[in-house]
């Protein structure tokens, strides 16, 4: 842990995260701010690292298993036309995915949604409508976890 | 198999593609278009698919595993910053990954690559020098290829 690491402090008490989605082992996952794209959750490793290949087998693993089952809750709560799945940490060297839905009204459907949320940063109008009204966020979160718990109960 | 998806076709045949890097029996990497990021690489899934979700859970750890083994060749031929893991599939829904080397040089360091990329379609000057030279990619795919030997004979 590197104590200035703001995915360290997050996934320390995961309990006190306000939109957290689920606790796996190795990872938690929590609400993507921007539910313009709805069901969008981050996927947080739970020990820090930078990459991928700083993982023992066992753990990357895991991860991805985590990742996976997350990305297929999303899926089968909202039916998106197509999923993204992005891990970058240009910005906090932490892994995390980003797990994104994306539907067939976006009238940038095509592209990664970097571009939109670059343009939110400048226009707060914007910003509002990508992030989604407290009550659907509650909401999504709600059936998210319904998927996973589904998911993870076939699993066991 | 889908007759109109340009994966498919790439990857019925491997021995075809002009920039081919590895073949895994579930998976292809060929070198990425934009070599600015050197090392970039595309993992093209050998059948087709749109979601992880759609694999068997033997096919889905073992291209999830040869993601890793390709960004790690990448990471040690080339030791990046930071590697950026994208599966998008918003214009091509074949299961692929973006294995995208990020380097403290770029000015863009902290983005995604995506927006360079964008404004590459409209100026050709640009498109090329993130294309790079056909000496630098041919020696890149090299290198690429001499760490996945390592790293796959160490594996078997």
């Amino acid at each position: 842990m590197t104590t200035a690491c703001p995915l360290c402090e997050k996934t320390a008490d995961p309990n006190q995260l306000s939109e957290l989605v689920w606790e796996f082992p190795l990872s938690v996952a929590v609400l993507g701010e921007w539910q313009q794209y709805r069901g969008y959750c981050v996927l947080l490793l739970r020990k820090h690292g930078a990459e991928l290949s700083e993982l023992s087998e066992q753990d990357r693993r895991q991860f991805l298993d985590d990742m996976s089952l997350t990305a297929q809750a999303i899926e089968r709560a909202f039916r998106p036309r197509k999923m993204n799945y992005e891990m970058l940490g240009n910005q906090v060297p932490h892994m995390h995915w980003h797990l994104i839905p994306r539907y067939p009204d976006d009238p940038d459907a095509r592209q990664p949604i970097w571009g939109p949320v670059e343009r939110a940063g400048a226009d707060a109008v914007l910003a509002d409508r990508l992030r989604g009204e407290p009550s659907l966020r509650r909401e999504t979160i709600e059936r998210v976890r319904r998927q996973l718990q589904e998911l993870t109960s076939q699993r066991a």
